[in-house]
């Protein structure tokens, strides 16, 4: 019986593995074997065999931990005692020192990097995606849209290469978060590390290297929170980039515009009463993800401040909000790589809109010309092009009805102010700045 | 492997199952069969036999719908194409003239109709052990207290009182969200009805009467979205008055004032490195899960605007925020009514502080008798007592070390005003006014 | 200088005056009022005229309280400060019993009440000019759109009566959230109505008649904050079925669609570098500004629970969202109003995509008829018409192509089969229905 | 008449001009010089003086602009409008080539760029305040706080020093993202740069010189909004780190508690109807600013997917967000150089509860010591020590009434153990270490 969509729907296999509870137990168990290593290095507890408490990490099970939790009330105890059932000398060592946030969030740490690393190999393989599809149509131009409607041309390329950009700066973003959020907690119950005594700052620096982590300057019982929710703020945020390339697909496959169209496989269904339909569904999928993506933040948010050295309040939203969110951009990554492929370009819807569009979308171009060439101050030129335009629907037309503007155009000049491709502008130089952005972060 | 804790850590089994991806399948039967035999009793179809739908949807697993899903690209076709395969006759007719979310809808509103009736059930029960101490503890004076700071006296009767109210106007709300959200819709591809030609309102009458709701007046391809971000919204507003009681359970267990106590298990373990710990730990899961119904609200609201007659970004959304708002509150509800069995009221604390407080609380009312009956303004009566209360402490203090104060006082009079049981105002029957009205609220 | 656009841009004069600061604290004058009478009705206080606080209301300048402020360091007794100055011997007992929270949250009561009457104006003839709209083009057939593709057809005033539908749920909305947050709150410093003694609920029930408004049942030193977020759940769920509507028509304004029109005004620029835009300005405004309103739901939700009988931090956060979630859905509603006065139907657009659309879109239509007429199961039909749309373009094209189909279909059928015209359903008399509600919610 | 409070109540008067519309418009007029200076450098317009745009600027009036827009539909144009009045020939050239948001993006990035100063500012002296303050109690033992009971010791100033940690953090993540977000967006309609030909990035680049901007690599008409999503959460993220302090004291300003006091002005009323109160009114504006700050959040998230290369539903929402986000963090700030200023620490009673606490919050000292220097496996020692806490109160009472844990300890072993001093652990030392993290972020 499922309630969560996260646990057959949608997600990787992989990015599911790396949240999953299962997973998170095995990464608890790590760090309480890098914790028994770096004690025993140091003398402070007998020469036993650390390895203990991953062999037993590979025998426990979840329900053996639910059933101890009910007994004992305390889910990490529960674990350590299913943990220290199965090993021997070093069980009696196990945990010593630590408080349950030690590994909970030195596991959330080493989760994240995991899944952080997931996300960024996914975001590269899109990215370069997009720098293809940048590429290839640098030179194809198209109608600019804004306000939903025409505006000044720009290159299918460009438009891809804003994508490029926005996406690039998520990645950077994540970066950023992740050299304040994957990090050691290792300070016991308060923060102190009281329970290491003088050799607290080598017992830190030893788990450290072990589980290549920098330790935290400072910490109360529990990380510092402002971490995780700007990293589920980021999360988020790319989670609402993806979501606007979505609305780009959905809304230029409509039927009118037709210009980029998310393919539809020849038995998919697109409606269960309406035959005809083929539906951009993969693009509406992260469009829906989105909002949940979104949502989430609060949550983290809320989870800041919390009550000196911490209150527990964070443990029960984080056990929904950290995999869910994970998992929103997972799936909505593994949707964006499924969409790039079947994404379908219509050069000939591309190339009628444009003509339809004509002299009218290059007001601003004739606006200008006016100045610079003509002497007519701009906002002369601005108000005489706008009547011309909203009298006789483009400029062309205009002086061809021997409208006010005519005296300042003749019909050559006009012509070579419709061509639309002629003004590009810098669209193909900055699809390739873009493009050298995106290169040189994710390469960083 | 498990990602989401509503899947097996947080929830009850029944909350569990009613909005499982299994019982909706299920609620999704119960409507294919309701429209079939509509269909058939009004001779729009042959006499088949409607059950057969019903049957066949006993038999059905996940598997078999998400291996056709595949194929087919749509999860409802997909469920329809393993239905079908199980029929006899009644097989070609089914979900005819229905788009998915006549039946997708549809069957929400039946999940959301046993979900609140689960909902109504604890919440029932919760109030009325809230009513019981109310009653109990009616005239047992305390401080009251504002911004953290000790107020005028109240009863504890009075505390409870006010929970009460609170949670039955939560009530209240969610039966007013229920009567827009828990609705019939069975309006074809856009809304228009058109697939059942001029029989279109006599199959949604019947097929109305068999699941016992009321249609929507209109609607397009899904039912509006308003009564949705109403119903979360309702939702996490009763999640945040549980939280309100959960915060006022934890502040009240701080060991400095101990007035109410969440009662801990012998062996519950309160903390891994700390063995002395006994930590109000269900109060604080109350208010982290909290947290995640605020944040769900945002997701659903996101919904409200479709475009036009439907786009499908809703759709992977409320997969996930429908049923973890439920489970949510459902768990919320578990542990509130644990948390109340295990609440232990520390009378011998409660009194402790009313002493310290002493006459300093009552200053209101040592102001309020200066001006009715010593005829000194209440302006002036404020300004007299409050530099009392910083000079020395408390009134009495006060008139004994002859602050200006002492002209206008007694120690007869003082001792009588100090008093802080025979300052309780209206407390007991406000108790009951709070009971009436819960009372009144829960038996509609 | 101003920061904040509701100041001078955003929002109808009216609702600025409504809800702000000056008229609050002429509305706290007034509650004070009606405590005056009370307690001099009770023969509590002597025979003083109440009528002075509201004459000494009419003289206090914000400035004046302002600087009471800074010397007391509270708001409330500022401002009882300057009024106490003007009033002779009634200012004696000016607030006698009150907390800051009785004046300050019945005002806001008033203040609710003012605002939401002026919404449900403004809604009410949004509501009509929408059964207009709905009745006009009740017959207008026009494509519907799932997806943003070509659905089965609606009629324009179909479309409409959803937004009647929807809108009248939300005036419905705001009125039940209304008697849960429309009350008195008199019940002084932390709800036990101590200070006025054995005659507190007389007070009450004075208070209550002189402002009309009913009391709640029972309080601390604040009215339950439940209420006011469901009040501000209530504002953004309507203020996203206004960007519902928006929306709408930015999608239909577009070049390609342009079946409804955002008229714009001859000399209004839509661009300041492109004089030939025309942009959907108003209605982008609406949809903007749903974005503030779901904002706003969040901090009023985190309100909820509050620490005791009460703790500040309501109080900073709604001085913020209240003003701004009202007048946020003000400007909304005066847009539409505006938005609807300009729209302009372009039914030959209309026309235009629904012969474009021709009978792809009646493949439903086609798929019943093959079952309930022909015999084939409607999975089979559902294929055989998938089929011959994704192979053909439509069934029409198909069965000329000699489509499987074609064994089942002569071109007489077909061509009754895809007039469009004879394919509305219950279009009409939705609209009906849907007029019929909405005109009985606002009539009630 | 003000319905925002951060036009009169809230904010510095030095933000409040920074983000105010008139500062705004300002800006916008430095940009366009910048862009005349550039025009006419590059030799594409002629010798006109671009400082002429800057003289308008200083002499034209919102009001002005207001009625201009009336007439002309567009803010940016209106704008441009009335300083073109009152230019001479620059005029004629004035917004050449640029698009409204050309100029009102840039501007965002000049305002955000002094916003985040005044920021960085205050900041800096908060956190050299706390820096003090964790020096100077770096060594006065008070006990830990998680769940709200007593947990393992702590020093004050180690306490402290968590706050300088996070507040540093904070500076850093808003240094990060203003990276991406204060950046000159200069690309014209659709983010081309067509207008200025072949000139364009000439134009950029010294339009960038001139006011010190990097660009953005691409842009569609408007900068990415994923920057300014990031710039919100980073506000909300420092904001509730603000309200975890102010949390702290509150909660330690509980009569009960005592440890931390907000003081409060000799003359300065705590309650209307309360003379006696004295509340923690400055933490309790922070914490309630915070839920203002959360919210916005959301959306500017939801400002990330705009159509294409740009719609205009950004537009309304930033008004509102934008100016709103900064002047909320701007008032805690001030709040919180208050609530610094006037913190009373009462050693005494933080003394008093250390000893109150006693024995029982070194238990998991005894646990570790029995594990180390007896011989009892670790989850032995926690299972004893905590029968014995439960069992006694304390270990000592335990071992003094014969607990089976006496037969491990020595009572002189004992006294050693509950001395809380001398189990700090490295409280001192990451003082140490926060302070050096701190120091080197705001040097940075």
């Amino acid at each position: 019986m499922h309630v969560c969509p996260f646990e057959w729907r949608y997600g990787t296999e992989e990015m599911r593995k790396i949240v999953s509870h299962e997973e998170r137990l095995k990464k608890i168990a790590l760090v309480e074997y890098a914790l028994l290593r770096a004690l025993k290095e140091l003398g402070i507890i007998p020469e036993v065999d650390p390895e203990e408490v991953l062999k037993a990490a590979e025998d426990v099970s979840v329900e053996e931990v639910e059933a101890l939790e009910k007994e004992l009330g305390h889910d990490i105890m529960a674990y350590l005692e299913a943990l220290r059932r199965r090993m021997g000398e070093a069980g009696k060592y196990l945990h010593l020192g630590a408080t349950s946030y030690d590994v909970v969030d030195t596991a959330w740490a080493l989760t994240f990097r995991e899944a952080l690393s997931k996300i960024y190999k996914d975001l590269k393989e899109i990215i370069e995606k997009m720098i293809e599809m940048s590429i290839r149509y640098r030179d194809l131009p198209m109608v600019g849209r804004t306000h939903g409607q025409w505006a000044v041309p720009i290159t299918l390329g460009f438009k891809f290469a804003n994508y490029v950009y926005e996406l690039a700066r998520s990645y950077e973003r994540l970066k950023d978060a992740e050299k304040r959020v994957v990090r050691l907690k290792l300070s016991g119950a308060v923060g102190t590390m009281a329970s290491w005594g003088e050799l607290a700052f080598e017992v830190e620096r030893k788990v450290s290297e072990i589980l290549g982590l920098e330790p935290h300057a400072i910490s109360t019982q529990v990380a510092p929170r402002d971490g995780f929710a700007e990293l589920v703020s980021a999360l988020a945020t790319l989670s609402s980039v993806l979501d606007r390339f979505a609305l780009e697909v959905r809304e230029l496959s409509r039927p009118e515009i037709g210009e980029l169209v998310e393919g539809v496989g020849r038995r998919q269904v697109g409606s269960s009463t309406m035959p005809h339909k083929a539906n951009p569904v993969t693009a509406e999928k992260i469009s829906g993800l989105a909002k949940v993506a979104r949502s989430l933040v609060i949550g983290e948010l809320e989870n800041v401040p919390l009550w000196h050295e911490r209150d527990l309040t964070n443990s029960s939203s984080e056990r929904v909000i950290l995999p869910h969110a994970f998992l929103t951009v997972d799936e909505q990554l593994k949707s964006m790589k499924s969409l790039l492929n079947k994404l379908r370009v219509n050069e000939e819807a591309i190339r009628k809109h444009l003509r339809e569009a004509g002299c009218q979308i290059l007001a601003e171009r004739v606006m200008i010309y006016l100045t610079l060439k003509k002497g007519v101050a701009r906002n002369d030129a601005h108000r005489m092009v706008m009547d011309a335009v909203r009298e006789h629907g483009d400029v062309s037309k205009a002086v061809e009805a021997g409208h006010e503007i005519s005296k300042h155009l003749s019909r050559e000049e006009l012509e070579e102010l419709c061509d639309p491709e002629s003004y590009l502008g810098m669209a193909p130089r900055l699809v390739e700045r873009a493009v050298e952005y995106a290169r040189r972060v994710v390469s960083s």
